[in-house]
């Protein structure tokens, strides 16, 4: 990581709202992307604006995003519009002695860019299994890999980490200095997402044990 | 909600992609975004979208969104260009037999239109208490209201629910019938959100109890 280049410090994808939450490092990026599942992508559509919950992978620079051919926001993606691909994790409840300070502790990451329509056969599947193992690791080697019809149902796109954003926020409230003698509770209440108990699929013949790769799955 | 109007049937806020997974009741729309804490929100800004974390609340049919008055995104939406509000649950990752057929179950409610700054003062301050009370019930009336000051740094804008969509996967995977005998375990890992242990603010003196308002928090 310490080769990797710093973030970018083009205009838009500077933090200004809060300064001192904005992280430069390059691995703070790749955290924040590497720990969620979904992230929320934009594109503009006819003059507006559209956000919809994509899924993603990465391979080092390289942002994997996928969905089906026939998906607008996808295609106006593919057309090479620009887009901005945002991934937040909620990490907790800030209460406050104030209704003004109240906030979120959150680690959030803005990608802006133009997507490429990945084309190349190989990394077609490079990128498909960059996917398969970041929304469920292990998968790729274990089930049946796509093949020729499903390959042609999947746009492919890649977008490049040149112009990104990490904004993280931390800690206690940040309540003013005449609240603070208040007799007002004050703190974080932490959220986090765990997984649950597998549910087999009902057609599922009798004999398959839940694979480690499922049951041993741990998120962040 | 039985006398609520049905979602909208625009053209952008009718889903066309695995349209059975369109929710079409208005109770639907209210029941997703309420389950929330943060909402993506998309504007335009020199041509290109941008998607920030964005918290929220709602009134009836209103959506409260709110930022600070020096954030371009907020200033954006705030003029009135058009914006896209989009809430996101998490679910579940489906593990199919095939890579191709691997899916998450999740909610998802988007919401278009253009927001209105609002500038009348009951308004803004109804449109706060709606926004703490999302964020942290019962905190409105056990913290201190927001003063002058306060408001005059806060943009508060209102998003009409007129044109929405909600998309909702649930179930086990779509795999083909010709995988459906293959030796490899199918169905989903569920995941939620929960709620860790309050963590008390450094600063705050003893003998301040963890509130029935935070500790008897539930989430969804």
């Amino acid at each position: 990581m310490d080769s990797a280049p710093p973030l970018s410090p083009t205009a838009r994808s500077t933090v200004r709202r809060n300064a001192t939450r904005a992280r430069t490092d390059r691995a703070e990026l790749y955290a924040v992307l590497d720990a969620g599942l979904v992230g929320h992508l934009g594109v503009v559509l006819d003059g507006a604006p559209v956000v919809l919950p994509t899924g993603y992978g990465r391979r080092g620079d390289t942002l994997y995003l996928h969905g089906s051919t026939g998906a607008a926001t996808l295609r106006a993606a593919a057309a090479g519009g620009p887009v901005c691909f945002t991934v937040t994790h909620l990490d907790g409840v800030v209460y406050a002695r104030s209704a003004f300070h109240h906030s979120m502790n959150y680690r959030c990451a803005v990608v802006h860019g133009a997507a490429r329509l990945v084309t190349d056969p190989d990394e077609r599947r490079l990128g498909l299994e960059v996917l398969t193992e970041h929304l469920a690791p292990g998968s790729w080697e274990a089930t049946r890999q796509p093949d020729r019809k499903e390959l042609a149902a999947t746009s492919l796109l890649a977008l490049d980490l040149a112009e990104a954003s990490v904004k993280v926020r931390t800690g206690p409230p940040g309540d003013d200095e005449q609240d603070l003698s208040a007799s007002v509770w004050a703190g974080v209440l932490p959220l986090r997402t765990v997984v649950g108990t597998p549910e087999p699929d009902p057609l599922l013949p009798p004999g398959i044990a839940v694979p480690e790769r499922v049951a041993g799955r741990a998120l962040d």
